[in-house]
């Protein structure tokens, strides 16, 4: 573990100087999902990715290869939906562009806004397959991102692109984490945690992610009771249906190259593989966005310490996804499966969590 | 040139037996753009993908990384409209899951379409900056796929994503080209050519991508006078701004695995170097799918062939996008510019050219 770190004031993505974010999503009526958008300042912030999973949904993806013309993005659009999910992040282009964000192409305000997005597969979590993620739904979340009041604490759990997110057959959603590093760089990472592999330990019932905890972040969190872990009977088989998927971005206030972020995205990815075993597997489409905010370039000493930070916090905010999770008919939660876990005795998270 | 091929009885990609092809476009009141679908069999085809320009606007390309699991795509969407045009694809995917067709995920009828597409800019061209495709003209230009009476022309020129299409100064337009080989294997292309680079030689006025025709398919086109090309000025110079890109599918009816679909989208890009040139500049996302329909794998000495002749077909169907091409006030047309290269003294084409 990189020495010296703690967490920053939301212990979130937004912690990285200038990242907003939000979040949109329907349930009930035979709807489960959602999209979240993770906003840029209005210049953008560099981009890079890392597309791992082998079955992926992507979208602007190709422009981030380092060998490319365009180096910032002005959003990342994380969704349910599966394929149909992608339409989400052209609702955010339409918004960006109404707003003036972009790429300067011609005259005054006129841009391209640069949106990539990933997706995971969510359909029929809510009981109705075509229950997708439209482009109102991404236009929705940028306008959750926009209206949001200064210092508005991240929501995670079943909100956004986790609505319907399951994990090892356990209800997953989206996390969020950050860390300061001793010289002040911050490194943030926001997930939705939706791989076939499991977030959690089979044989002693722990989260993987919440291994090397950052202070008290997790509120006392400890291994579960025997019985709790055999009741539990381990996480779902690793089947071969698409059904699956992690995303994510991660982000920090250290200037990068272009290659630098791709190279980002490629350390979190190690996170991942952490803290849902296996990952990146034939049917996880898992991909990860890095977003790099600061006046590049960076020392390479201090690219070197914030490439070592990144799988923790990534694989942190993994764990934080699947502690907020809220189950339903698609899955059980954490926090039911395994009270004993938490201090409250799983009371303190069970808000809202109609699983049994 | 490889020797012994005749041209398929369309000259088109429709040539290559179950695959479709639909535009969808809008001009006039602010408009100058649409879009294009290439459709699979419903069983999908195999695909490739090879992204060489360095300002790309792509969706779903990820998947088809070899390494990837989903080996067969259902349709092709190629745009217009920059990275808003990227929502045209998801009206496509719509329309494929109404009618059932799509990777199966889940019970009867349950599936997720793969849509790969890739845009081109031509934002403005018809005057309005936001005036671009939308999920409903990718829908409209499946709809018109679908409909087409069988044996219906392909149509080409100023039509589908090459409604606003521009290269090196003159009208773009979408082409399409066909080869038989000695063995009958068919191979096809379609391509909408918007490139930076000229697809006309300053010196001869020629086109490049007429050099080896096959057969009479340019019916006696022939170098245009050195007045003409005097007063033409030469192609526009290749500015370092991203408002260009050629995009197009290659599809042969040998079958081949997804590592070779890939080898053979990367082919047909070395004839776009040949008939746009420079092409896969720093503003260009020239970017080039494959498609193959036949129950593989294919014999190496076969697939080379394959390799052999995708170039020329690519570089044929760029030849006949520019002839087939509409001036306006966007550019003037080749037909426009240089009459006297054409046996009926241009006056064939020009039906519908605006052009001075």
């Amino acid at each position: 573990m990189v020495r010296g770190q703690r967490t920053g004031p939301a212990n979130a993505i937004t912690d990285v100087a200038g990242l907003r974010v939000g979040h949109a999503h329907r349930t009930g009526d035979g709807w489960r999902t959602g999209t979240t958008v993770v906003l840029a300042p209005p210049e953008g912030a560099v981009g890079g990715v890392d597309v791992r999973g082998a079955a992926p949904g992507t979208r602007e993806t190709d422009l981030l290869d380092p060998r490319n013309l365009v180096e910032r993005v002005h959003a990342v659009v994380l969704s349910g939906g599966s394929a149909f999910g992608l339409d989400a992040a052209g609702g955010v282009v339409h918004r960006l562009a109404d707003a003036g964000v972009g790429l300067p192409v011609g005259g005054p305000g006129e841009c391209v806004p640069i949106v990539p997005a990933a997706v995971l597969f969510d359909l029929k979590r809510g009981g109705v397959f075509r229950n997708v993620p439209d482009a109102a739904m991404g236009a929705a979340a940028y306008d959750d991102a926009v209206a949001a009041p200064e210092g508005r604490a991240l929501e995670t759990g079943a909100v956004g692109a986790g609505t319907g997110a399951v994990v090892g057959g356990l209800a997953g959603g989206v996390g969020s984490a950050s860390a300061v590093l001793p010289d002040g760089t911050v490194v943030g990472a926001l997930v939705a945690v939706n791989g076939a592999g499991s977030a959690v330990a089979p044989a002693t019932g722990e989260v993987y992610g919440a291994q090397e905890p950052l202070g008290g972040e997790f509120g006392g969190l400890r291994a579960p009771s025997a019985e709790e872990v055999a009741a539990w009977g381990g996480p779902a088989e690793v089947r071969l249906a698409a059904e699956n998927t992690t995303i994510g971005v991660v982000a920090t206030d250290l200037g990068l190259t272009k290659a630098q972020a791709a190279k980002l995205a490629s350390a979190a990815h190690d996170g991942l593989g952490r803290a849902v075993r296996p990952s990146h597997t034939m049917v996880d489409g898992d991909t990860v966005f890095a977003l790099a905010t600061g006046a590049g370039p960076a020392d390479l000493e201090d690219f070197q310490r914030v490439l070592g930070a990144a799988p923790e916090v990534f694989a942190r905010a993994i764990a934080h996804a699947v502690l907020a999770a809220r189950g339903g008919p698609h899955a059980r939660s954490y926090r039911t499966v395994f009270p004993s876990a938490f201090p409250d005795g799983g009371a303190g998270g069970g808000v809202g969590d109609g699983s049994t």
